[in-house]
């Protein structure tokens, strides 16, 4: 993050910050960072003399001040020349924020960790900072920043601490950036899955059930089927066997794997009678127990194990959201355990199915990966740094091998190993983190894990763990996005609607929707009573990717009208020559 | 239980102990119910001249002693001229079984719930006894019954009171009857689930993870997806929509339903953070909340849920057993909204839908169907006398017109409704409770469910849960046992193995197996080094269906060679000619 543009928000926050300071005097400064896409200001206005409660309202600001507050930064904009740094000693510190008890606050804990205090002054305004800001003022383009929404937040994020008022400005490089941003968004909240999940009845969140625990309607659960089944088709000529494991174990199979230390409060902690159980995070240490109940030799290695199978963490409640963030998540989770020989080669085959996968979803235009190696905290990884440098020189090498976009990432990693994760971008592109490949040579140590190799000897597999949905709830989320619902036939939860033009039509309709569920299609056929038109407008709000009019001018020459959602009127067509176009359309998954 | 049979059982276990008393003077005598295929009787052999120590063998009593014992029976037996009850004063009671401790507790507790003490007397033995006893003592055939084995059993049942030895007996009408049931158990013996799951690599159950929590191995999970595909392909063109829920839920949903009271302790609870949750017992609330997320009418019922989900239930350590008691329980559940007019038409389906799934596991030969209504203690269930009429009269009615073969069994029904239980023989005629139709008119009203009727008023639906498999890890051990590992070839995990004579067939071998995997079959070409002979050995411990055999003579005429487990040897066939024949017996799954 530290580079040009993370300098330019930043700035752009002290800039807010001044510019609240003129038109507000009484208020309070406390903090603003740099973030994704812009940057914030948090603000104590209860000094203000217009404030005296609890809402934005009251606390005298409001989302119409802002137009106010941006021509006021931009003004102020104009005198700045720069930032110039200064380190200060605590009682400076103190004397020069003497009216204010946020900055005082981190002084006194600054000074207490042993921390260098430092300011930065731009035009009249000085703010506590540790920097960096932008060398050359004139980077900042005033057009490309946008002040664009009011939230209230806890000072330093506690909520037994203080309300305060949070301005959010968005800042690119330059204006064509953030309107490409601006209109991103303004297409992602027309495609929110949640409210596409609803319109099109994909899943449901219950109070009863509890949020993060979406529950899938029929519609959603054949989208899912039919993602779950492609990604087993993928796997199941290439060595893989599915395994089935349960969704809690005792506690000491997380202790052996280092799970319980590392996951921590993010685990789900169950009781039967006076047993403890964990529900499981990850489905590795049960797929090492799979492995570790057989006698294997060198000649059945690599063994590859594939299980689409639901962990559960306890992610905090205010995260959860739709299907993207939820606690019970299905990872098409599969382990591979090879010879450290053999990595490459594994690594080739998935990349090979990763690709597949990707192209078929129409995400495979544009991609990088990310190697995420260890950070500078080592105490947050298994096992020594021998163990680490081959996980990760071994990786390095197979992305080499396969020709991966690459990029080498620290403090990333698992913690058991390095990564390489895909990142994809959607329709209207955004990057989405979803396949991942693992290297671990630590957990098959953990759990003495072994072969017997060429000369009698125990010898250590290397595991691989590989994801490359990511999480089904999450990708499902995604793709409803990705595609705006209008998901491709194979995809659809209904594929065909078939409308007859008045009731008098209704036994060839129904012999035509009898054909094309012989041939294996999800139709609607609709001989409800309603006039057509409502009944073709009912396809379009679903979405249906072909819709079928029978009429009497298609019965006298024994054809169908079609209509698709994507290419409009496709006219009249024989029934055979219809289904011989969309049994390919759908083996194809096109 | 009070038929002829179990009085002939209860009457043993007095016979039982009598001859113990006679062999061991200072034995004392706890008590000696009837039970399934015979009796027992708990002694205190502490007292005993030989004894001091914890085990049977310095107790003054092993195994070997039962031949003894069984004929002091017979001897005493012809002695006996039937049972005369008695009733007895508590201060009698204390009088007659002065230095008997475990009589006298009895006869304490008796007395303080104020029920009439009673003993029976045979002969010169007198025990307390609530009875009933044989009639005719001539019932009792001296043949037909035979003293099993000895185990430790701790005073009623619970282990912080003394362990006592227990002598099982087994007991039937006839001699016939004995033996059967003896030759029955020595094929179980030889077909046990867990013993074939071990040697067939099935599933595993590892110390870490926990008893009752199986996991299974990738030849189990065939067997598995085979069974759950199958259900699916019954059900998915008979209006039934695939759904998923998550394992946990809020309590609330629980609390709602009534099952956190009714499942108290077999619940697991579940803590992330500080929210409390409950592993799922049941799917039906969940289904229930899918339901209701809808603006159903009446032209959409039935509404027919379909999920093969894992529920959890803790089931205490001492009662789990390989796949046939476990903590993890993958039903293949569904539920059904349906009006009450709807209720016996879809019973029927249902009813078809099982009586296909039997027919191809080769169990349809014979079965019945226990109609399971309330008991008397009417507090167990939910609901009014007013709804569970209904309920029971529409089951009945259901069962009538689909001609079950049932009987109308109190104190079985589920806590919110009867059921229709199937029970089916094995293949050497154990019997098995497995598939279940239940009918609920109570949990809709409890979450409050809906339709819109013809009259635009909300109406109640009626729910009908069902399970054809029941759950399918206890299925898959009956399975196992039923087909005793030898599964027909479309369950089987390798379908075929083909073996080369020698190394110089190895290419024709691998041309073969893999036009066999083209055609969607399961096969282990087996080209490792090692004889024939061998390869064909492992073929049958494997219980692999068909073992092709590819040498000089086959590959001259263009044939191969095949062997069918069962079969034997079918002789030299064309490829595709036994390609033909497979394709048949795995699609009509013979």
């Amino acid at each position: 993050m530290e580079d040009k543009i993370f300098k330019i928000r930043h700035s752009l926050a002290h800039l807010l910050g001044a510019a609240v300071k003129e038109l507000f005097p009484n208020v309070k400064i406390a903090t603003g960072p740099a973030i994704e896409n812009g940057f914030y200001y948090d603000f104590d206005f209860s000094g203000n003399a217009d404030s005296s409660g609890q809402d934005a309202e009251k606390r005298g600001i409001t989302e119409k001040d802002l137009g106010k507050i941006e021509q006021k930064m931009r003004e102020i904009f104009k005198k700045w020349q720069g930032f110039e740094r200064k380190t200060i000693s605590y009682n400076e510190g103190k004397k020069l924020f003497a009216d204010n008890p946020y900055k005082l606050e981190l002084i006194e804990e600054y000074n207490k960790d042993g921390k260098e205090l430092s300011i930065y002054i731009s035009g009249d305004f000085t703010d506590l900072c540790a920097g960096p800001h932008i060398e050359d003022i004139k980077d900042i383009k005033t057009d490309a920043f946008k002040l664009e929404r009011i939230a209230g937040a806890y000072w330093k994020g506690d909520e037994k601490n203080k309300m305060l008022t949070r301005i959010y400005g968005l800042a690119f490089s330059t204006k064509e950036e953030l309107i490409s941003y601006e209109l991103q968004q303004e297409e992602a909240r027309k495609r929110d899955h949640r409210k596409l999940g609803k319109e099109l009845k994909l899943f449901t969140i219950s109070d009863l059930v509890g949020a993060g625990l979406p529950m899938l309607q029929p519609n959603g659960m054949i989208l899912r089927k039919e993602i779950e089944d492609y990604l087993w088709d993928l796997h199941k000529d290439k060595g893989y066997d599915r395994v089935w494991t349960p969704h809690i174990t005792k506690k000491g199979l997380y202790e052996t794997s280092g799970h319980a230390a590392k996951f921590g409060e993010e685990l789900f902690r169950v009781k039967g009678g006076d047993e403890e159980f964990f529900m499981k995070p990850m489905n590795c240490p049960h797929h090492m127990q799979i492995f570790s109940d057989n006698q294997f030799s060198y000649r059945d290695m690599p063994v590859r194990y594939f299980e689409p199978a639901t962990v559960y963490r306890y992610e905090k409640a205010g995260q959860l959201s739709g299907l993207t963030r939820v606690r019970a998540i299905t990872q098409d989770d599969g382990h591979l355990f090879c010879r450290g020989t053999q990595i490459s080669e594994e690594v080739g085959t998935i990349v090979k199915i990763i690709k597949e996968f990707y192209t078929t979803m129409n995400m495979m235009g544009k991609y990088w990966v990310r190697l995420s190696v260890r950070g500078d905290d080592k105490s947050k990884y298994l096992g020594g740094d021998e163990v680490w440098e081959k996980a990760e020189s071994a990786l390095e090498k197979s992305a080499k091998e396969n020709e991966l976009n690459y990029k080498r990432v620290e403090g990333e990693a698992a913690f058991y190993g390095p990564k390489l994760d895909f990142m994809f971008y959607d329709a209207i592109g955004r990057e989405w983190q979803l396949a991942t490949i693992q290297c671990d040579f630590n957990l098959p140590e953990r759990f003495d894990l072994s072969f017997t190799n060429e000369k009698g000897e125990k010898e250590r597999p290397v595991v691989i763990h590989r994801a490359v949905s990511g999480a089904l709830e999450r990708f499902m989320g995604v793709m409803i996005e990705h595609f705006s619902g209008n998901f491709p036939l194979w995809l659809s939860p209904v594929q065909i609607k078939v409308v007859p033009v008045r009731e008098n039509h209704n036994e060839v309709a129904k012999q035509v929707g009898d054909e094309l569920k012989k041939n294996g299609f999800r139709v609607d056929c609709d001989m409800n009573e309603g006039n057509m038109g409502g009944k073709i407008r009912d396809a379009k709000t679903k979405r249906i990717p072909y819709t079928i009019i029978i009429g009497d001018k298609d019965i006298a020459v024994n054809k169908i009208t079609v209509e698709n959602r994507d290419k409009g009127q496709l006219g009249q067509m024989d029934l055979k020559e219809f289904i011989e176009k969309i049994v390919e359309e759908r083996n194809k998954k096109l």
